[in-house]
């Protein structure tokens, strides 16, 4: 028995707890009402003593269906997984799984703001990249596309999320420069 | 050691298990993405056994600080919650914690389209409650209100829920008349 998190899973909360804090805060202000969804549990053996609380005995991670985040903003659906790299040059596509892609591509069908948190722990930058763009990455890798996305097209097509104090990330704010985007340049963005 | 379920957690997954159901259908012709969130777990145990997946030891359930159900439906945000009772004449408030209480008061006012879908099993009838509906009556309780809502009430305010094949519970025909309603009536809905 080890405490939880290797040092992948201790890199990964960083960036999840500062999105916990962010969304905490937008949430006491009425900005966002955005949430990280629970990791799904196979539960195998659960103890239900006399006079406490139930006690789960076996269990194993599953595989989540969908991404990690969602929720609603000004009217707008939101959905997004937080992704993060030690690369310094590009994202490696090996960091979502098929079934993270399909569930983006059916939300963005339905009209959803969809996009992905990537922070580059090495460089200690953060870019929000739009799901659109993410999907096109995805597909081109069976055509002899990259498998990674560079840094550089995440500058381009992206949008950097600036570190704060409150929020911590001020991840609503690259939202706002998204919807614009959507609103100017369209179909190529949602 | 028991196996998992009480009766009352059975009665839970029966209607849970059709919406599930419903959810997988909606997905798969492209009408909806909507899924439950996992139960969420405080870990205290888990193994990392050298050539096999981690087991969890030690876990408990945790109170969820949200509703279970939400997403997107041709781009409106959907959040909800699934009740069941076996009363026959009334739906008791006790069935919702404050906390998800305050979760629908706090998507509504992001423009989020919330609900609860209340199962009469013993009646073996099934309502789409408008949120905004079921806070009214939940504040109405701190000022010698009715600690339940009335089946005739909800039968006034709400929306039948039709049993059928394929989706099991078409709840979002009942959401498309809840949109109508807050076409029409407005603010009173919403
Ligand atoms: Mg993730
Ligand atoms: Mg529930």
């Amino acid at each position: 028995q080890q405490a939880l998190g290797s040092s992948a899973a201790k890199r990964g909360m960083t960036l999840e707890h500062e999105l916990n804090l962010s969304n905490q805060y937008y949430l006491s202000v009425d900005r966002a009402v955005i949430h990280k969804k629970p990791t799904p549990i196979q539960l195998v053996k659960v103890d239900y003593p006399r006079r406490s609380a139930a006690v789960v005995r076996e269990a194993y991670f599953r595989r989540p269906s969908t991404t990690d985040y969602n929720g609603i903003y000004q009217g707008h659906y939101i959905d997004f997984d937080a992704k993060e790299t030690r690369n310094k040059s590009s994202f490696p596509l090996k960091n979502f799984h098929a079934h993270q892609i399909e569930h983006l591509r059916h939300c963005l069908k339905q009209g959803g703001i969809c996009f992905a948190i990537i922070r580059f722990t090495n460089l200690g930058q953060n870019y929000l990249y739009p799901a659109s763009k993410l999907i096109q990455a995805w597909d081109q890798q069976d055509t002899g596309g990259r498998k990674s996305i560079l840094l550089t097209t995440i500058q381009t097509d992206g949008f950097p999320i600036a570190l704060g104090l409150q929020p911590r990330l001020d991840y609503l704010a690259a939202v706002d420069q998204l919807l614009e985007t959507i609103k100017h340049k369209g179909v190529d963005y949602e």
